[in-house]
């Protein structure tokens, strides 16, 4: 049994950019990282936001290994394409300029994509893609990550848990987001198993020999995750080969580190994350009411086709996550006790402290 | 136990063209259909190779539902992308022509897309992105198919298996290449453990029920096939929702037909499948040498890191096909007995017979 504090959405936007500030970061740019951050928790994927506010960015802000102050650069730069080095800049801030530079990009063109170098950890890959949506525009954000994943037939963490994330604009229907790891489940979802004391499914992790553990500690402790797929008779080399393939875009192609090379948020190396954009105009292709309204038909077609025995209703990509965001905007963002506590900690340590008001208590 | 017949490349090659030929196929385009039909049976996708011969096209050329002199109309074309429709003709000659053009338009203008509507199957999907390699470019492709697969939570085939295809250039090692269906296998996989009266691995295919079944007729008759990742636990819905965005840039963006709009081959509808393909220009990112040496950094990071226990070797995307397609060059190409009685019988159709030299004799 956990609980959960609720806090408004306002009120934690505030205190994350208050925090990023007195880390050096301009009031514009901190506004920006609270919004994506919040976004994450807002659509439900807790692993991504608030939690990660002194792990993943004051920390290492504080160590020197994000800079506050980093200006993109322009290594490449085509009518349609762009390279850019992030200069060690906070993830959020470089993937947000970089996609909006892409959409400047495709506005004119057609189409464009962006990549990335040297950046840090951006949030939920599902965010930049979703900048696209207003532009009446299809967008594509990946992006790598620290090793946590397993090849098929491996037994080490070679990849990350890698994203692949792509917003497509409907008509009258919200909107296809997909934004998954191309793992099964991220490492958060081991760690809450761990915390709890449960033994996880079993496929979703491999211990030190590579062989499949219900163990939480096993895969947090020198083994690794499955990729998308699991095992090889269901096919888990496709979920490794996307993993790859979201590394080779997002790595190799940026030139950025890739592989193992990326590093863990915890370490005193700068993690030289890389990233890939893409925005695509709808209308090079067809009118784009056209499309709208046929993406209204294939997303019903799809919610309304005969369901499972026992199922209640078919989702499509983001919807549930679309969903979770009104609701928590309206009745506040849960963070957990222990996220309270770490939260009051780090805000400690640069004299800022936290001290919302509490709109309510959920007992999980 | 099953026996196939070993066949030489040049001799299938030939037979297929005369055989697209007395289809009112021209020779130059029969040449490169059979290229393609080849290229899946060398690589062993061997669903996709001439085992379809007469099924998916000489069955639909007979009827008129396959156009042998279509040629592709441009429906919207911009510096950087190209709307095309097919015609109704032969996937293969539609998909490679829409391929050139892609490449053509990158080489001018760095990164380019293209979609078609109103084809046919086209065969694998992995020979459209495999173009772009000997360009240093990489190369996508993905194209909507007759409805297989269910979406998470539902119980009928509402989607394709439809694939995704990535080529990606290397140095020394052998490129990337991806080809993977959306499910966690195509249906000839199912059709294959039901000619030998075996049950299939839980959660390869559901029944009509939306019931997972191990019994490969339930899920033949009014059943349907699994999305990548399986059940929910196992995060099915990434497989599912992979389907459907290859759909959205297939289908819904090219105008043409998707979800269970895409008529099944044995039907006397025209198919409307609808291909998407992308080519992206190396150097428009960064210099092609540095890149290609990166992706040999990468392929071999994975190929020599630690292998879990009992395992040999760890693969790259498209390794085993290419070595396959190395061992059936030299050895011949296998077709069990069954579907060398299948092409004798439709050759007889068009006075073509099936009368090739057999190079020696598999026992399965």
């Amino acid at each position: 049994m956990t609980r959960s504090l609720l806090f408004r959405t306002e009120d934690l936007s505030d205190y994350i950019i208050q925090f990023f500030v007195r880390h050096d970061i301009s009031p514009k740019d901190a506004r920006t990282a609270a919004e994506i951050l919040l976004a994450a928790d807002l659509r439900g994927v807790d692993s991504h936001g608030i939690i990660r506010l002194d792990t993943y960015y004051g920390t290492r802000l504080r160590k020197g290994l994000i800079d506050p102050h980093a200006r993109l650069e322009v290594v490449r730069e085509t009518a349609t394409t762009l390279a850019l080095d992030g200069g060690s800049g906070l993830g959020q801030i470089v993937g947000y300029t970089a996609m909006q530079r892409c959409i400047e990009k495709a506005r004119q063109s057609g189409i464009a994509m962006v990549t990335v170098r040297n950046s840090n950890h951006y949030g939920i890959a599902g965010y930049y893609a979703m900048m696209a949506l207003p532009e009446d525009m299809i967008g594509v954000s990946f992006t790598n990550a620290q090793p946590l994943v397993a090849p098929t037939y491996g037994r080490k963490a070679m990849l990350g848990t890698n994203p692949i994330a792509v917003a497509v604009p409907a008509g009258g229907e919200r909107p296809y987001v997909l934004d998954m790891a191309t793992s099964i489940v991220p490492i958060g979802r081991i760690t809450v198993y761990d915390k709890a004391g449960k033994a996880i499914p079993e496929g979703w992790g491999i211990d030190h020999e590579g062989k499949i553990t219900t163990d939480p500690k096993q895969v947090l402790n020198g083994g690794a995750l499955m990729p998308l797929g699991g095992i090889d008779l269901m096919r888990g080399y496709k979920g490794y080969s996307l993993a790859l393939l979201v590394d080779i875009f997002s790595g190799v192609l940026a030139g950025s580190a890739f592989g193992t090379d990326v590093a863990q948020p915890s370490t005193n190396e700068p993690a030289r994350v890389g990233h890939f954009f893409a925005a695509m105009r709808i209308d090079a292709f067809r009118p784009l009411e056209e499309f709208k309204q046929d993406m209204d038909v294939l997303i019903r077609m799809m919610k309304n086709s005969p369901r499972a025995v026992d199922q209640e209703r078919i989702y499509i990509a983001g919807e549930k996550e679309f969903e979770m965001a009104e609701r928590r905007r309206t009745q506040g963002i849960p963070l957990l006790e222990t996220v309270v506590e770490s939260l009051k900690a780090s805000g400690q340590l640069v004299g800022l402290p936290f001290d919302l008001d509490v709109q309510g208590v959920v007992e999980n």
